[in-house]
């Protein structure tokens, strides 16, 4: 049976899984990403990964984080979650190394791939993703394909403005962003300064799971701006279906109750259904979106 | 020489145009929308502005206001700009008034692609439209195509959250969109809220370009708030550049400039320099869009 190579490339941990036509992971392998140790450790890091899975693959696709330029393969910027990571000619050192052609994107887009194929929007056309986690990231699927834009930036959900925000920075170096309220980071820092005495987002979520006011509202703020982000883009880009995964996406009702209600606040009557599902690939979302591309690029 | 028919129905004018293979109007005929007697009246109108035009045309494209169906060419929704519009057959109706092929559009889908056929956006694939007037709409270009989404609702930018709108009521019945505060109407009533005498925004315009600082400050006011949307979906969509026509784009520097410096403020670093542009067609955009539709159609 042929088999693809799925490849996840993040800044704490690389996966890699050998992925059937139809979506099943028939091995999966995980390393911590060498992102100190710069680019070449981290390619290598990828091959050793592949190396440990019990079989062949014809091609490989892989999702990584930073601005992918899918067209050259090459990683257009990054942040410095890797060490030295823009420039890096992704797809022309990974096909040396593994030996079959390979396609590159970025992470999100990949998640979202995923999640069209087998996950929470497998069979749609149109579709918002959101990854709400460290960052807020994203890809806007048109006709089954991520929207990549002219610079490969598209998906930056992140960088809209939302009253919330005004005045505050952004980690993107600008201020009034969703993403400086909306993030993991954000919601525990704001926990912390409003006199919160937890110490990680999962416990400030369990928190308001069991009622504690601060908790919930802290969640509920942050949950509203994004849902307001989101629904204005509804407004702009019409999807069949929002989706919405990462970490923060796990806070439960306390956070999607708000989100929810300031997505179904800002959008228009003539999109007023519009679902707003969370994903259901967790992890492995992005390696199946990745081999999904590489599926497509052996068809 | 083979022609095509191009219409652009607005709430209170029809313009129909013969258009060459090449982008170029032949002849033209305006009328005023019959807008308050109902559909038949404003078919009609059509028809009989057609009749008017010195030639045969073999097919004919359809802008026109509302939420236009491209597949099942009827009207989904509308204001009540045109009585009774919502639920019209624009399509079937015309063809049996025209006798030809008929494709018909959203009229600001139809303006954007007359800039990206022969104005501003020529020759560009990935273009961000926004038609700043009445209201606020646009169009998201992909791929040289208006996305319509899944409702045929995209590209209603004027629904994104802006902090300067935050509990202001907007026109769509929501609150707190970009539309409420920077559409021209929004801009005289403002203006007029702050102890303005002016009445209409040209003359308003007018005394920002004579260094009216009330009316400088209300121009850029809605242009901040504008832009600040404008750059949050750059962020979002990554377009070759940025398009805006509609009336308040005639509103000279004192509303360009803080656009502009709105825009450059939001966007990430990635996409700083995605040009901002006047659209360049004015009255004939939608009309040329429209005979593009109609040339692609007959291709």
């Amino acid at each position: 049976m042929t088999l693809v190579l799925g490849v996840d490339i993040g800044g704490t941990g690389i996966v890699a899984g050998l992925v059937t036509a139809d979506g099943a992971i028939r091995d999966r392998a995980a390393v911590p990403t060498p992102a100190a140790d710069g680019p070449v450790a981290v390619l290598d890091a990828v091959a050793a990964a592949a190396s440990r899975l019990g079989g062949e693959f014809a091609a490989a696709g892989v999702g990584s984080a930073g601005v992918i330029d899918r067209g050259s393969g090459s990683v257009r910027s990054a942040t410095d979650s890797i060490s030295g990571w823009a420039g890096t000619e992704l797809r022309a050192e990974l096909a040396a190394r593994l030996g079959v052609p390979v396609v590159v994107d970025n992470d999100v887009h990949a998640h979202a791939l995923g999640e069209l194929w087998t996950g929470a929007a497998a069979g749609r056309r149109h579709v918002l993703f959101a990854a709400v986690g460290t960052g807020i990231g994203g890809s806007i699927v048109v006709d089954g394909r991520p929207h990549r834009g002219a610079h490969a930036v598209a998906g930056h959900l992140g960088h809209l403005p939302v009253p919330a925000a005004a005045g505050r920075p952004c980690p993107c170096g600008g201020s009034g962003h969703v993403e400086g309220v909306g993030s993991g980071p954000a919601l525990l820092a704001e926990y912390r300064a409003r006199g919160g005495t937890a110490t990680t987002l999962p416990e400030v979520a369990a928190l308001a799971g069991t009622g504690d006011a601060l908790a919930a509202a802290v969640l509920a703020d942050g949950a509203t701006a994004t849902g307001q982000a989101l629904g204005g883009l509804v407004n702009a880009v019409d999807p069949e279906l929002v989706l919405v995964g990462g970490g923060v996406a796990s806070c439960g009702p306390a956070w999607w109750e708000p989100l929810r209600a300031a997505v179904a606040a800002e959008v228009l009557p003539a999109v007023r259904g519009t679902p707003v599902l969370p994903a259901e690939l967790g992890a492995d979302a992005a390696v199946l979106g990745a081999a999904r591309m590489a599926w497509e690029e052996l068809a």
